[in-house]
């Protein structure tokens, strides 16, 4: 028999890495109640046609999509907001706006492992749907950065930009949208010749070559100064300076509301799906090459899936990177150590009496382990210690009699008999 | 553009369902957490080889099994037992035994869809890895107790059974595993001709065949007097006897732990893995004809996997189908409605005012959602009764200037002046 492991990408998490994702989720879902963003569940299957719809030519290549059963052409999904979307344009099509949704869970690419990116990864998803305003795109920003904080990474930066800056140029010098994408995707990763071969060879002017070369290498974390630069160069085209200018309002709203974040804007920054139009992000940490999420604006993906038009911004954040970032901080959890109990009958006719005890013990809600291996006393107890167990309730036939048990402090090395009754208030 | 939808089988949880589920979920980690087991978090994907090595013809068949881009044969997992035991076979390998260990997610198979059988489910697992002795299997029906008395479903009943009974009489009938395999899953699909038919193929004795006649005939809820009836028609096969005294054990330290159980035992049941070697068993409750969850022991899977031998008893329980029983009763949710809070300003140069009271109230642990339409303010107040929030925080130029916000009670439709620094205490 060959020897079983996860496949290359694929990762178990123990019991200790795995306490730290369920730490991040919860933090997670904490920060969307209190942003009034409400859970749902969409399916890790859907159609490959509405993941690949608007993902992007990079995700698209690297979805894990194959026929099912019944022939469909089917994917796992590469993120959440096509099917949110699916899910606004659709059962949610009535609902008054604007509404907050919120999903968490796993999603999958086909991407070459490296640390922080692994096939299989998992996602909290904000999406605020309905609004066009830019206090919604500043409270997508606002929460990214309650996330931050309630994981313990304070120090995070955000690479912020907006789609409409560059695209607004294009579309001036008539340049179509699918020609645009792959424009913007080259130089997202930064292949700015070959970016700027495109629009040349899609004629633009040699204008617009000019100003796009000084955009893409405008980066500064002066915010002001630097989206004044932006609209400068861009001035002769209108998209564009909106585009700018409604970055400004975001960016300001969101200082303003006293929430400081260390953000540089990127001119030339495009992240790789397709679907957004307006501001785009993404956070990082300085002791991680990785982004930690991302999120923007899209407002024609509903109306892509046959939905109304429908303004919308989100944001999806990296559960395992966040994690990851959490460990390689050595953040410690806030979470109470709580105490733990083993129960040991002293010989193998009192096991019953033993699951009892450990009944009552959870029913008072104290994490009790009941000894199975039927093993000694002594064994039994020093399997305990190793494992740094709080307590040990000794259950024997002539303590039972009177109604009592005896506790003994693993640490302390100390033990006492008590009432049953009284045997959860001992461990506290 | 065509209309999107999920697929055959997969659905959407919308806030509603959604909070049943996560309740359960929520269940699903105390009962983990009260009796030990660790969490663990394991792959969607895995390699076929591994999943189908013990999963059932049936099962098998179903898989959503596929090539990914790298030419790799792999599938979502249809169960969690097979990726544990690997994990138990291989990483875990050295770790001192017993060990609990729990995880929780989406499994996937391509059944027919109906009530409360879909092609995506989610699962709790719970495998208790290292005890071969029946306070272990006793603890792993305790434990369903324990998840079913928290999502309220009290009057649960359990199809128990053990397959040491059948594999014992038709292995001193010299009938071959896989053999056995099929015979096993023709019984437990109650198709009993066909299983006899196999049984007399492989040339089995004529006693065996009454034997087994009888024997899946027999169920009642009467356990001790069902137990004592199959004793007697298996006096003459050996190890069905201790198959028999094993279960009788196991209901024994359950029921004398003051763990009562509405269980039948049934002895022709099989349930579809075909890892079980010992006790299987399902719980069901009366309003639902579809199992909502199930286990037992399988004491070589470990083995099979390349580890060394291992007993292990474990259960998985289907979420949505206990969230589906939940929601059939109408179970109200224990969780305490919290105060909602809407903050609105009153006019659109405030907006950044209103985040920033937004961003206070979160801190202090309150449930704000931002007005991010622009609306007036009449307009605003009526979304949030209709959505039936609880208070309206308006955020106005004079009240600011006095450090103070006007909190409306939406319900009483009353209103007051209080100061910033007061808002939170006046929201609980």
């Amino acid at each position: 028999m060959s020897e079983f492991k996860t496949l290359r990408g694929m990762r178990d998490f123990l019991p200790e890495d795995a306490r730290t994702m369920i730490y991040v989720e919860d933090v997670a879902r904490k920060v969307a109640r209190l942003y009034g963003y409400k859970e749902i569940i969409t399916p890790v299957v859907e159609s490959y046609e509405l993941l690949a719809a608007k993902a992007g030519d990079e995700v698209r290549s690297r979805m894990f999509a194959f026929r099912d059963l019944g022939g469909r052409h089917v994917a796992l999904r590469p993120e959440f907001t096509a099917s949110v979307a699916r899910l606004v344009a659709t059962t949610l099509r009535n609902e008054p706006k604007p509404f907050r949704l919120f999903c968490m869970g796993s999603a999958y690419r086909y991407d070459e492992p490296q640390r922080g990116r692994y096939r299989e990864f998992w996602q909290s998803d904000y999406e605020l749907v309905g609004s066009s305003r830019p206090e919604a795109d500043a409270e997508i920003i606002m929460l990214t950065d309650s996330l931050m904080q309630g994981a313990g990474l304070k120090k995070f930066t955000m690479k912020v930009g907006h789609v409409g800056v560059i695209r607004g140029i294009l579309t001036q010098e008539r340049i179509g949208e699918k020609q645009q994408s792959a424009i913007m995707q080259l130089m997202d990763k930064k292949q700015y010749d070959d970016a700027f071969k495109l629009v040349k060879n899609a004629r633009a002017s040699e204008k617009c070559l000019t100003v796009l070369r000084q955009l893409v290498e405008c980066s500064s974390n002066d915010i002001s100064k630097m989206l004044s630069r932006m609209e400068k160069l861009v001035e002769n085209y209108e998209k564009s300076v909106a585009a700018v200018e409604n970055l400004r309002q975001i960016l300001e709203l969101v200082s303003q509301s006293g929430c400081k974040i260390d953000a540089t804007v990127d001119a030339g920054f495009a992240r790789g799906l397709e679907y957004y139009t307006g501001m785009i992000f993404e956070p990082y940490v300085p002791h991680l090459d990785i982004a930690l999420g991302g999120g923007g604006r899209y407002d024609r993906l509903v109306e892509l899936f046959g939905g109304e038009s429908t303004p919308a911004v989100g944001v999806a954040h990296g559960i395992d990177r966040i994690a990851l970032g959490m460990q390689l901080k050595k953040t410690a959890l806030k979470v109470e150590k709580e105490k733990t109990v083993m129960v040991i009958p002293i010989k193998e006719e009192l096991r019953s009496e033993a699951l009892k005890i450990s009944r009552m013990l959870r029913d008072a809600g104290v994490l009790v382990e009941v000894e199975v291996m039927g093993r000694k006393m002594a064994k039994a107890l020093e399997d305990a210690d190793r494992r740094k167990m709080d307590y040990a309730i000794i259950v024997g036939e002539r303590e039972l009699k009177e109604g009592t048990v005896v506790i003994r402090d693993l640490a302390k090395r100390q033990q006492n008999t008590v009432k049953i009754d009284k045997m959860a208030d001992e461990i506290r």
